[in-house]
């Protein structure tokens, strides 16, 4: 690891933490070098705050004359909730600046450094980039998509299955496997579950971590409408819930939701609700992260619309067997395996006594 | 690692190499050191064959003299197919004995370390105690209790699927994972699958190995004698094909398969087949381990029985959904958690694009 490297992989390291903090936005972190010395640090903090750059070259002062910045991602160039931060390295007097990712809006990408090297600043690009890009694979899906980051999260046995045939699943997967799952709601801008799910375990559907976490906005695709008021979701308004539903709804059965200014009830323009459209929808309203939780039919929906980025999988190694027990994926199913997509592995890890393997859509599938 | 763990740990890797080609007896190396300079090493080839003890002495000759020698498996103490190992130690003059793992048959344990203690020779014991057990865990179960050592291969999608919907199963995993497989059936006494398997697949059931493969006894779970003699397993003689049947069957069922020598007929005392009687008889015909290959029924049957000993999981990173597509484990199932058996991860790796898990039934349960 060279001296660009070494800074970077700090830098990304930074980065890391703010995972799901910042959405709509990139995690981004950037560090002032200023003689061989660390003079200023800083990341993007939330929506609608200072750019990771601003925060490090306030930071760095006069020492950002004539230093270096390192930043996880190209500078933007382009006046939005903040001025540009290209202009403001400009004006701070940076003499070089070492980037890793690429702006991933390919309208712009390229603009920021193009910028800098106009007013004889020295750019590096791509350092650490694969690492980089990495660390914002929802962001970057999202600005190239529209649409939200689909992970779809199961936890089952060694034989596939997430239920005895009897309907016992709690708990197949042990202590640490279900705290980590804890983890991906936190950093989700939102959670989804069929109605069924709903029926069956009223779950709260929240973030239960350490310290307290961020809740995801409350997904149920419920053609008709069956979720009851009084389930957990609707009761408690710890995060927003959002119900999809068919048009063919009446009046009375809206009545006793109205109450509730935590739900919304969304009508699809059929009696059908479409992967497609909800997907489009949670784009719409900036969610860039999804993650699928519970009901085998709405993951084989979102599977047979080839709509999962990645999928974390908890594996206990217990065999439950039962050809009437539930697996992960139900529903119709894909019928010939030349139509299966291909997922890659990315990581896999023993947790507690259960494994988890994480995989994410091969490029171009 | 001191000098003892180093040289065990060379004679542990010694005997792994010829794990399944000296069943029923256990992989065993032998390592005679003199003055700090190797003197002999052996292993034990093939039943019926010297043990390693005397292939390592023999190749020690005069230095064997005043040696060590350091052996993964306590010496034998008795007659048994070769004259006792704890003896030719002896004879040899050797001055320092040093052990990984005793002795498993309880009736002999410390026999042979007794009998060398006695004649003035210095006996260390479990030195590397542990990875010496695991080497020859099917031989020690074997030898315990009378029956094979279960494994449970399955090969399935991230969602637990071995089929799509309409029965597709070729390929799920890749061609990596699918030769892995084949070194199980090399290493095991026998291969055991249900009729259905043999009807849907019609599988030869050999080892398909570069430079050729040891092949597996095949057994086949058939109570009513469903098993084409057009069938692979009847028709090649590449093993001996075994049937397990009900004592329903008449003689113009037996008729076609008596001119094939390869193949045996079995009928249970009852008119059903049951895993703990064939586990038995396999025991009795000194068969130490088995390979369950195929049918979630047969494989519902030896979790319920609670016999397997072992899981190998391929796992291809698929989602291939679809209520009534194939899972490994399927039958009647066990219906409360409470009542699942728990194994422990023992190795994970990716093979190719998919995950292997290797699991080991937790001892007491």
């Amino acid at each position: 690891m060279n001296r660009d490297e070494h800074y970077m992989a700090l830098s990304i390291q930074m980065a890391k933490e703010t995972k799901g903090q910042t959405s709509p936005n990139p995690s981004v972190a950037a560090l002032v070098i200023h003689d061989n010395q660390v003079a200023g640090m800083g990341v993007h903090v939330k929506a609608g705050e200072p750019h990771a750059e601003i925060h490090a070259l306030r930071m760095a002062g006069q020492k950002a004359e004539g230093a270096e910045i390192y930043v996880t991602l190209e500078p933007c160039s382009h006046f939005g909730k903040t001025p540009p931060c290209a202009q403001a390295i400009i004006d701070a007097g940076i003499s070089r600046v070492i980037i890793a990712s690429h702006d991933p809006n390919p309208k712009v990408a390229g603009r920021g450094v193009e910028m800098m090297r106009q007013a004889g600043i020295e750019v590096k690009e791509q350092v650490l980039k694969e690492e980089a890009d990495r660390l914002n694979h929802v962001f970057f899906h999202f600005i190239q998509t529209s649409e939200p980051y689909v992970r779809l999260k199961s936890a089952m046995s060694l034989d596939g299955k997430i239920a005895t045939s009897s309907g016992e699943s709690q708990w197949i997967t042990g202590e640490e496997a279900r705290r980590d799952g804890h983890q991906y709601r936190h950093q989700s801008d939102a959670i989804l579950v069929g109605v069924n799910t709903v029926l069956m375990d009223n779950p709260k559907l929240t973030a239960r971590i350490e310290g307290g976490g961020k809740n995801p906005v409350r997904i149920v695709l419920d053609t008709n409408l069956r979720t009851p008021p009084s389930s957990q979701i609707i009761q408690s308004d710890d995060a927003p819930t959002w119900i999809f539903t068919g048009n063919q709804l009446k009046e009375d059965q809206l009545q006793p939701f109205r109450r509730f200014s935590h739900v919304k009830i969304i009508p699809q323009k059929g009696s059908k609700v479409f992967v497609e459209q909800v997907l489009q929808y949670l784009g719409e309203q900036q969610l860039t992260s999804l993650l699928i939780e519970g009901g085998g039919t709405v993951a084989d929906a979102f599977v047979r619309a080839n709509k999962v980025n990645e999928t974390i999988t908890y594996l206990a190694p217990k065999l439950i067997g039962g050809k009437h027990a539930l697996t992960p994926v139900a529903g119709e199913g894909i019928k010939q395996l030349k139509n299966v997509e291909s997922f890659e592995i990315e990581t896999f890890e023993q947790l507690g006594e259960d494994m988890k393997i994480v995989s994410v859509k091969k490029e171009g599938s």
